[in-house]
């Protein structure tokens, strides 16, 4: 078995300190001369028309030094919401933002905000999935989507027997299907089925630092500087560059310190900053208040699943058909992967498995922790165990009996990579929180458990590293650290260099500075950006031992390099610090060239993580309160490079599964205004209802093509927690819950 | 022939139009939130003990928010002049700061600087050479310098028959001596001698923009970054992180664009406003005065030669005897190569040369383009003239008789490199202003030349290439681009690549994102990085060979790059544009890793440079003013990557070198005060003196490791200036002027 020095270790971030002291400059806090506050005007309404706007008002507040309105900017076609910029003639969700209010300081803009005034003329809404799919409803876009090829929306179109259905404009803007064997004859073996329809809501991925932007223009370029809270530097700049006209290397995107993002900082106002710059000609700041993160940021989309899940009396799955309607707002989103991996987690021979993305009249949804998954599990997940009820089966064997392994075939029909799923169910299987089940229930608890995947992502990534004269590694990439991923690579490049992690620094340079790093999305920074990081410190490895080696005249092979210092092996007194040899390739009087190392790398087989949950839950039986007693969450890290930073995703995803089980619920009314402006009205999970009660196991089924072995960890533990908890609430009551959240009025009206 | 379809071409640096439109930020237009406006009390004595400082009267002013003395700072050894901080107990220059004041604003700074009162007890200062060199002389180190080992100083001591002096403390801090043949029977054995003392003045190097830095302390690690005006970025990293004692990784220096350094900002208040930002825990900012930079900057020394040159009849020369004595202030400072440059440009078999280097009560003295070379070409120049007058022989072909050769030993005995010498002697010979001097002759006008050359510098340099999804190539180099040498290396890069030089990006990176690169200084920056930055873009090309040969699934040896596409040779639609190929590194659906290069470079052999020049000037008779009609510049640049930019440089050196014949000394008085504390007390060459003057003649004789040929410009330009002038008016009115600046009363007085 190889000994490791460094990674399995535990690391805390070293930019943590700065963090809990109040060091850490976000995007908020940044400053520039001569830089103006952005707030936006937004829609009060879901659709209408703008018949005038009018901007005296706020032009007459003191220190507003411009309002402006998609007049001022340049016609772009608004082919996805970050192209929306401002409305143009109609507006599409309550909350869209109409115009922009730019002052010298931040009170003055938010005054002339509220003296714009927009005279609509209102039009008729979809609101709901309903609404949007009824016969005549009013289409979000009657065109079909702006700057989108008729090809490219034929792609969305209904197929039956293999050829699009006769066109027709409508809300439906993507449709698609994965099916295997024979539905009919599948559900015809069955000798239980379980049918239901599920639903979720719409959800806020309620970051604490809202999206927030700083624009430095470039008035001789025409590009520009951007500060900015995001996941995603390079998509940035690439949108951003291509709006502005100008070539991407004009534009410069500077990662800030992230202060929460869950997949909802891919890209959003960038872009339309970055013209209200270039228009006024200086530095523009725009931070969200918490009401525009509400109204005008991008949620998950709400779902409605229906399922209809057979097996046989011994448990073997026979079928699994399935609806999935997903309501995803004004624009479409990427949430395809739901059916996919819907019927990827079990064996079962016969699927027929479809999903249909809607347009309402909200704002767009995007990314939230593991997008697509955690709608398709609740309900796979709440009827697994239904089905192991009426088959009084113990449904954690039901669940190993039929769980997918590797080389298993996806719903895709392409095979599994290596994957954890039943090593997951057995540890959980294992855990006393199961063994002891029974003693819960006798105390007048219910248990439940569930378990789901995150295929995982890949993407092209790089890292260069260099050699310090204080002997440093320093590891540069274009990644953002969203999750202490760069404490990961930190131990990563140790171990690979042979040194003390914390003599490696890991810089996410911008995107003038760094090369490509990939989104920090899809849990895969680890995965995709490790075996970079290997290459580019092996290779300055190599260059340190040939200058030790001409240093002494040796060969390299005879060095080894041992607590920051090389040496010959045998020749205690022929050593030199890392620090010194760097220092003699630096400098006047430099007898080598400097330490750089650099690698590329790009894997297209993902690295699949697995989690499942076991909650234990009591229900107060007058009230409707669902109390999580117990939390445990078991999950295939592939290797637990740095345990507290896995510990700490587990632990963070749980509670946010948490709130989507129990608490949280974007709400909005039947004209389409939203009720929960404020964390007054939107419940997210407090601390006394989740991290005390979690229990975290891990569990190592190395990935084949991970560094050393590890896996995505960001996304999985989010996953399974709202089918656990129902799962328990069903366990402790009899009742079965299939909307999310479970609130108290619903567990009521269940009863 | 090679055919080159980039180097060579002319190209206007990219970020011209933003330095002629006043977009481009410099240091002093930077701010960050929450900063402090610095102003430095100095010191009104050139040798005094400070008795009491009083910084009640300066904290009373408004916005004045803390006034530092040594005793606020920590006690760190003032080996060297940017260590010396805030006086401590004795200044020993006026000039010297002795408190630092740090307001709200630069008014209430300058306001409580004024406000300071310090109590000096005044000591007795040897200000000149003279007094400093006197038996019985005050001594700027009494007790040898702080911090410096006892031997580091006997290598300063007095060398006697191999044998240090006894050693006894005075002024002197370096004395070094170059020797070859038999003086003695070398002077002997001449038929003419000629024999002078020379003196040239303090200079100072004159930039617009004055030294600026801005610090942003980082209170948790003790580091912080540093935005300033410097050449060196790694050096000051180096420094600062010594003295504030955190590891060079936790200090980031950011080269701000430069308003002219010349040598003088390699390093010089940083490590100070470091100490300060970290002691009050608020960003600091210092801009210096005008007359802060004339009375605490770092101006060149002062120098004392006395030159014995020798030749036959024929003009050979026999023999060359000197003593060069430099006054360069408080501190030593790198100027030991003027002996060894005097010894090396012509073939002399006799040599003895010696070199006293002395500390004066005055602000030290650094580097000023092409330092230790101005001083002794002037005398050797000179003396050379007068010889060739003596013995009536052509003063051009006298030279080319004796010019050193590539292998030709160098004073230090070791041989040439590549040089051109005797082709810049030959194309200065050719050009018409020499061929046709008999027709100045007769209008009136004196005729001189003289040659200088530069050694040329090396160091490790490195560099990294990326391909953007623009089809662009970015080059990050950690040096800062003082004198356009970013264009000439995009035109390097291009060439190696094979692509538009406008569709290269050189990013002078900072200390924390980009390799090591060097200082920008010793004319080096071409002909290190290049290297460094061709094996980057090679390797860079490699990729983007081997990314399309998959794609094409060719061999990469059937592949070409024309016009930014890839191209399968011969079948025109396998082709794909490099923006293309480059999307395809890029993003979640990347299929390729990112294209990264990496270059290391040392080459130890330098690039030594050679410069002619010949001024035709007028004497005024009776007021003594010499003008200047005609200055040719005949300089071999080994190859000219970017012609404008090196006529750029051929230009300024020799405009540069105009001030230093004609007009520029620091003055001080008998107590050491300066004289010329402003422009308008110390004149710099007008437009018209200058500029319009000046004929330019490129000469290329390939480097032998140069980029493509090249060798360092920057240096040589302004070596031989002086001289020519020097002999122009000798030439005019027969009187020879041995000491710099020839101003009006100093000609006149020759009469």
């Amino acid at each position: 078995m190889t000994t490791y020095t460094a990674i399995g270790r535990s690391m805390l971030p070293p930019d943590g300190r700065a963090k809990v002291t109040g060091t850490t400059r976000f995007a908020p806090d940044l400053r520039l001369p001569e830089m103006l506050h952005a707030r936006l005007v937004i829609s009060a309404h879901a659709h209408a028309r703008i018949v005038e706007i009018n901007t005296a008002g706020a032009l007459a507040v003191p220190s507003v030094v411009a309002v402006l309105t998609a007049q001022e900017l340049p016609e772009i076609a608004p082919k996805n919401r970050f192209r929306l910029l401002l409305a143009r003639e109609r507006v599409i969700f309550a909350g869209q933002p109409v115009a922009l209010v730019l002052a010298e300081n931040e009170a003055a803009a938010m005054d002339g905000a509220e003296r714009v005034q927009v005279n609509y003329e209102p039009l008729p809404a979809a609101v709901t999935l309903e609404q949007a799919l009824a016969g005549e409803a009013p289409l979000v876009w009657p065109a079909g989507l702006p700057g989108v090829t008729a090809e490219a929306q034929a792609h969305g179109a209904a197929v039956k027997d293999g050829q699009p259905e006769e066109q027709k404009r409508s809300n439906v803007c993507d449709r698609h299907s994965f099916s295997r064997g024979d539905i009919t004859a599948g559900l015809a073996e069955a000798d239980v089925i379980v049918e239901r329809v599920y639903t979720t809501s719409r959800v806020h991925q309620s970051y604490i630092e809202p999206h927030a932007s700083l624009v430095q223009p470039d008035l001789l370029t025409g590009g520009a500087t951007i500060w900015t809270s995001t996941q995603a530097p390079f998509w940035i700049r690439e949108e951003v560059a291509a709006i502005l006209g100008v070539p991407e290397s004009d534009v410069r995107i500077v990662g800030t310190p992230v202060g929460g993002a869950f997949g909802g900082k891919f890209i959003l106002y960038e872009p339309l900053l970055a013209l209200v710059a270039q228009r006024v000609g200086r530095p523009v700041r725009l931070v969200l208040t918490r009401l525009e993160e509400m109204v005008a940021g991008i949620p998950t989309p709400a779902s409605r699943m229906r399922l209809k899940l057979g097996a046989r009396r011994d448990g073997t799955l026979t079928a699994l058909a399935a609806e999935l309607t997903f309501d995803v707002g004004c624009y479409p989103s990427p949430h395809a992967n739901a059916a996919f991996l819907l019927g990827s987690f079990y064996n079962i021979p016969n699927l027929d498995i479809h999903y249909t993305e809607v347009l309402t009249f909200k704002h767009s949804a995007a990314a939230y922790r593991a997008p697509g998954a955690t709608q398709p599990t609740f309900a796979l997940e709440s009827a697994m165990d239904e089905l192991a009820h009426q088959l009084a089966l113990d449904p954690l064997a039901l669940r190993l009996k039929n769980a997918a392994a590797p080389g298993d075939l996806m719903a895709d029909g392409k095979p599994w990579p290596s994957m954890g799923m039943s090593q997951v169910l057995a540890a959980l299987q294992a855990h006393p929180a199961w063994q002891e089940r029974e003693q819960a229930r006798a105390a007048g608890r219910g248990v439940g458990l569930a378990i789901g995947g995150w295929p995982g992502g890949t993407e092209p990534a790089a890292a260069t590293c260099l050699l310090n004269r204080d002997g440093q590694l320093q590891v540069t990439i274009g990644s953002v650290d969203l999750t202490g991923t760069a404490t990961g690579l930190a131990l990563i490049a140790a171990e690979a260099f042979g040194m003390a992690p914390d003599k490696v620094r890991v810089i996410n340079g911008d995107t003038a500075s760094a090369p490509f790093g990939g989104a920090a999305g899809g849990s895969k920074i680890t995965y995709t950006l490790g075996p970079a990081v290997i290459q580019a410190v092996r290779e300055a490895r190599t260059q340190v031992l040939e200058i030790a080696a001409e240093e002494f005249e040796a060969d390299p092979a005879d060095l080894e390099i041992v607590d920051g210092a090389v040496q010959v092996r045998g020749v205690p007194d022929k050593s030199i610090t890392l620090a010194s040899l760097a220092g003699k390739t630096m400098g006047f009087g430099g007898k080598y060239a400097p330490v750089v190392g650099r690698g590329r790398h790009l894997d297209k087989t993902a690295s699949p993580g697995f989690c499942a949950q076991l909650a234990e839950v009591a229900v107060d039986e007058e009230t409707g309160e669902v109390r999580v007693h117990r939390l445990v969450v078991v999950q295939d890290v592939g290797r637990a490079i740095n345990p507290p930073g896995i510990y700490g995703q587990m632990m963070g995803g749980a509670v946010q599964g948490l709130g989507l089980a129990l608490y949280e619920r974007m709400a909005y009314d039947e004209s389409g205004q939203v009720l929960t402006g404020s964390w007054m009205e939107y419940t997210v999970p407090h601390a006394d209802q989740a991290a005390s009660l979690i229990e975290m196991v891990i569990v190592e089924v190395p990935a084949e093509h991970g560094p050393f072995g590890a896996r995505g960890v960001g996304e999985p533990p989010i996953i399974p927690t709202a089918a656990a908890v129902a799962n328990a609430v069903a366990d402790a009551t009899g009742r079965r819950l299939t909307d999310l959240p479970m609130t108290p009025e619903r567990v009521l009206a269940a009863g």
